[in-house]
């Protein structure tokens, strides 16, 4: 089968053996979505060799005896990335999300999805329900990761929420939150993303402009992956307020770490979010994904696609296996 | 009267005019303690100008009418740090600590307690108990500062922390830890320091040998006030955990944010802490604070005792007007 995977410090589509089942699932791919932890993949900063890509759709091609053979073969699917070993406390306790030994789905020791098939343990995986399309399913991991934020942060119809970075992890991010009521302001660059934000009824402000609102936030959202939406973020959340960290950037950041001390704000990390919430949301129709779409490869173009997802202002590309 | 004071980039013990009550209370000082904060002041950091201090112990001198009289004179008392506007929501809420326009005793806009009176608005007073000796007294705000992890932090007899650094604070930080029944580890360096804490039932490593217990602890205060304690507690503290920056370091840390992401854990700062628990800890002799009373100085021997106070290994000095 095709895959395309990052080995030697280069990005190539390959042909490789389809992998067995082997006790886990075998999911034949339909859409796989390119996030930007692939472009830093394929950049060497994570030190993992293989197929890429984390985010996708599939259908279940081949179930192991061994699991009963459920779901059963033919059913559409998403899968959680996180394969816990199964025996420590947070996989008994239900999140394998934080296993020390799980391997994640084209991240840590496990070929991922941008492939034509993928093997998940039976536990990661979720039927997607009729009403959503593969366009819109593809994008239930990152959905579920912006859904995350819900986990670690009280957030009620009085919040007032920033959210910085008007990429598509930020326009997720203000999505999610505005579906509890609260009042929610996107922050970024990009008239025409900001643009989508407005349409659903999220104010933006424009970087520059949002200055003037210093220390107003009771909780304000890192999405945009640059250290200075940190500092940023640290400007407008109020004494006492919540800044949670969403996205990954690599290296060491300066922070001034006196003023989380003297205005007492908690910064929170949020990584992986769960698939049901972010199934549910797609569901209603409320969360806009389409308009995040910008273009879509074959997967033999793979090498092309990663190119075209680095480029500036570019949102999700997809790949077709 | 005498004061301690920081003016035009120096130390200095001056002559001032002595403070009037004028709406507030007039104290006069029986013992103030030198704080790592006032060394930052005196190094310049902190932009403040005036009197230093804002640990002590003294006697209620003069009342305005205003506040009817009370507490009245003679009454031994301590006093909150943190003077609030009394009109912003902050204040309203019965928590000024974080009032945009508060001043703060010997750090913010309010001469401070190295002299031989201070004011202070009146409700900032708590009358000091007979059980309390003025030399445990003069180590409410510190030992408030150490409760108020209690505020931040959900701590129960089965949570596993670690305290960073063995300084003062962090042996006033494990100590309010252990009080709650929760396994504690001071982790330090100075061997003396460390068995003060080991009297009191502490755990204590060194810092070379606690790194065999990465991500082992449930909550890591970071007490050292060093940027390398940043990234040992970050070493520490399990997935999803909890960390509490309790001291200041001054300029920019480096730290690696993405860790904060993966392993979701939050970053709690923590500053001030109310002083009725401190007190009422105090009362129980559970705290051991005699043990961390390195030199006392006159006041007229303020620059001596700062230079002290800042000498490696030295604890709490103590200022008597």
């Amino acid at each position: 089968m095709k895959a395309l995977r990052y080995e030697h410090q280069q990005l190539r589509v390959a042909d490789v053996p389809t992998p067995e089942a082997a006790g886990e699932a075998l999911v034949r791919v339909t859409l796989s979505g390119i996030c930007n932890t692939d472009l830093e993949i394929a950049r060497g900063y994570a030190g993992f060799e293989g197929t890429l890509g984390h985010e996708f759709v599939g259908v279940v091609e081949q179930v192991s005896d061994m699991e009963g053979g459920l779901p059963a073969p033919g059913t559409r699917v998403v899968g959680e990335i996180n394969a816990g070993c199964g025996r420590c406390d947070l996989c008994r306790g239900s999140d394998s999300r934080h296993c020390v030994n799980r391997t994640v789905l084209g991240i840590v020791g496990r070929d991922g999805a941008h492939a034509e098939f993928l093997k998940l343990p039976v536990v990661n995986l979720l039927a997607v329900p009729a009403e959503i399309t593969d366009e819109q399913a593809v994008f239930t991991e990152p959905l579920a990761a912006a859904c995350g934020i819900l986990e670690r942060a009280p957030v009620s119809d009085d919040s007032q929420i920033a959210v910085i970075g008007d990429g598509k992890l930020g326009l997720l991010c203000a999505q999610v939150l505005a579906t509890t009521g609260a009042k929610v302001t996107l922050v970024g660059k990009h008239k025409s993303k900001l643009q989508i934000a407005r349409r659903h009824g999220i104010n933006t402000s424009f970087l520059d402009q949002i200055k003037g609102q210093a220390r107003e936030f009771d909780l304000v959202v890192e999405a945009s992956g640059s250290p200075s939406g940190f500092e940023l973020a640290l400007d407008l959340v109020r004494p006492r307020g919540l800044l949670v960290l969403k996205s990954t950037f690599h290296g060491a950041t300066e922070i001034n770490a006196a003023r989380i001390v003297v205005d007492e704000i908690s910064v929170v990390g949020s990584r992986c979010g769960r698939f049901a919430p972010a199934l549910e949301l797609l569901k209603t129709g409320r969360i806009d994904v389409q308009n995040l779409i910008s273009e879509e490869f074959a997967l033999s173009e793979g090498v092309r696609a990663m190119a075209r997802a680095a480029d500036a202002g570019v949102m999700k590309v997809l790949l077709r296996p």
